[in-house]
């Protein structure tokens, strides 16, 4: 089973099932944020394994990685715009 | 080799190295954003590993997608109370 921090003061250690795997998660969140987000890594790797069936788990777990981190520049980038608008507004 | 479409209208195909395996993103994003991503995974997989040396390469990878969407999910509720402090603010 594998272990990780998502933050340097661990809190709670929360078991969660991904893709047919045991993993606990150590962390400061509630159990239901990483239950949450559990749910979402197991969700996109389902997703990408119907539309690249051949691929070992390995790299859907990377590619799952790579769509994650793809989502979270794209939000950074809309919400650097909107706080650019808002400067943009306060300007006029 | 894995690959991966980041949208339903695949346009350019970058091969990026992700922990020392390669993989093939297909998407509509440009090259730049496609390696940036990669980068980050790579560097997050790198990090975990340190923390937990003892997981094999597929746990490693979904705590490293369990990680990105964690970090997604925070900026999102981030967002999220930006926008609700916007309103507020237009109250008053």
């Amino acid at each position: 089973m594998g272990a990780i921090d998502l933050s340097d003061e661990p809190k709670n250690r929360i078991t969660v099932d991904i893709y047919g795997q045991q993993y606990t998660i150590i962390g400061e969140e509630n159990a239901s944020h990483i239950r949450a987000v559990a749910a979402i890594v197991d969700e996109k790797m389902r997703e990408i394994n119907k539309r690249n069936p051949l691929l070992d788990t390995t790299k859907l777990a990377v590619l799952t990685a790579v769509n994650a981190v793809h989502d979270y520049m794209k939000l950074k980038e809309e919400m650097e715009q909107q706080t650019e608008n808002q400067k943009d507004e306060r300007k006029w």
